[in-house]
């Protein structure tokens, strides 16, 4: 099934339009779980990795059913390394065999057939003596388009042949995402000219509830801007970060979503993830997590409810 | 030292302003390496990381005494996983020993607290149970600027605290470049608005020779556009890739340099190791990648010399 549907589907059956981050920073981990390593595994990055990943398989656990799909945040597993990266696949595959949808928050970019190594790892299949085999094989991955077409394409050939879907960076939620993506080119802004090309992009992979297996990452920082991309865009999924520790409010996610309700996929990570730390019951994380995954899933559907968007 | 400082003194050291890049495309390693490989080790992605490692340490081998530095293209070793990952930490770590200065290219690109952990991952250090410790360890890496500074300055925070350098992305070699780079902002490209923000970025980290360890990516397939670059960015060292393969050649890298013949580092990874592919005699690639090395060298300096750029 072509992603989008995948996720559209997905999205419905948990009732829950937000995605959880695992941004897995090692130093924010509850302390009793990383001594734990500590004492089997000795002080190295092997016991980072193993308690990295078991602090994921405790928060999937107990947020399986509630969500339909979580992102993984490369930058806190390949600080690590190898030893990081392991437990980045190991999440991964544990991600995917309890039923979530796997996005890869990586925002890569390159060009020609370096950009084609790096969708083939993370989309597609690899060369191994000859064979072409899975590596990665995460459901979906962020992908930045500085590079213009070229960078883009190579992912979008694995895209189509292995029904896997891309979030390209439009306008990102953080302060400074003004700089480039605000410029004014003729009359129209870099992001909304970006948006043109992602509908471009995404025009031959609409699935069958009219969504592109070609998204966008659209901050919830910025909702007037939202609202017009969500227009250029229309057919679009939206991965809006910036939700809960970037400031980003209930109201300010709403115009990331079609009149029909769907569309739009909220991201929420330390928020969540870290919910242990305002308690100190740091043993209970797993349990603390699943309570904010919750919290935020009504929170956010109780404002689509009352605004009458689609039928939530 | 400075970054700058260190890279200028090699260049200078080995009268040579280019570096080679260790793109080892696994399908394109020589074939009796890879059986080698296969029979010792079988067919997984253990003996793809060990043979890449070989492969490349026998280009270092027969380079390290001629060129400066060596840039590793990440995508083709994370298209692996963590076997891939493993290669690629053990070719830095052998580079390094035998000499030479290592660029990673990665384009990596994120926000606040994960921008600083590829930061601390690449460059810096992480915390290992409440210790900072060196992990990948690189000299510089390349970066993605279309977050805006939010995702430039956790890497310059480094880049000062431990003598490492970037290359910021600013114009690519590649066709589509244009599709963003070149877009028209008030009577300025985007990449010369860029090009501002790297002169910012870098202005307070200039070595003792007049340049900053903050560069700037400018593709050697566009050489008007590098000329007025050059201009802008007049402390900015260019990492110049688009030579040979991709079609720049010796005059179109000319207007990359400064008048002090300073200023430029020439890229060239396809044409150079894997030379050995239109002649047959795969068993001797690291000779011929040294042969291929040398030639390029030869071929710009003597461009430089005959136009009087600098002291070449």
């Amino acid at each position: 099934m072509n992603f989008a549907d995948r996720l559209l589907e997905a999205i419905d059956r948990k009732r829950n339009p937000s995605v959880i981050g695992l941004d897995s920073d090692f130093a924010k981990l509850p302390n009793s779980l990383k001594q734990d390593f500590r004492e089997r595994f000795g002080s190295n990055f092997e016991a980072v990795g193993k308690c990295i990943f078991e602090f994921n398989r405790r928060i999937i656990d107990s947020i399986k059913d509630a969500v339909p799909a979580v992102k993984i945040q490369m930058a806190f597993y390949e600080q690590y390394g190898h030893k990081g990266m392991k437990a980045f696949e190991e999440t991964v595959t544990y991600a995917k065999q309890r039923g979530l949808i796997v996005i890869e928050d990586a925002k890569r970019n390159d060009i020609g057939n370096t950009a084609k190594a790096y969708s083939s790892g993370h989309l597609g299949k690899v060369d191994l003596f000859g064979e072409s085999v899975r590596s990665i094989d995460v459901d979906c991955i962020t992908v930045n388009p500085y590079l213009g077409s070229d960078g883009v394409l190579p992912f979008l050939e694995d895209v189509k042949a292995n029904e896997k879907g891309v979030f390209i960076l439009v306008k990102t939620s953080n302060p400074s995402s003004n700089e480039l993506q605000d410029l004014t080119s003729g009359n129209r802004k870099v992001y909304e000219i970006l948006a043109d090309y992602v509908n471009e992009w995404g025009s031959s992979m609409i699935g069958e509830r009219g969504y592109s297996s070609v998204g966008a990452v659209v901050g919830a920082t910025y909702p007037k801007e939202a609202a017009a991309l969500r227009k250029i865009m229309s057919h679009s999924i939206f991965l809006v970060p910036g939700y809960g520790a970037q400031g980003g409010g209930v109201k300010d996610v709403i115009p990331c979503f079609n009149p029909d309700g769907q569309g739009a996929l909220i991201h929420s990570a330390r928020g969540v993830i870290f919910a242990y730390e305002k308690t100190g019951k740091e043993n209970e994380f797993d349990v603390l997590a699943r309570q904010a995954a919750l919290r935020m899933k009504d929170d956010i559907t109780l404002a689509l409810k009352e605004l009458k968007v689609g039928n939530w």
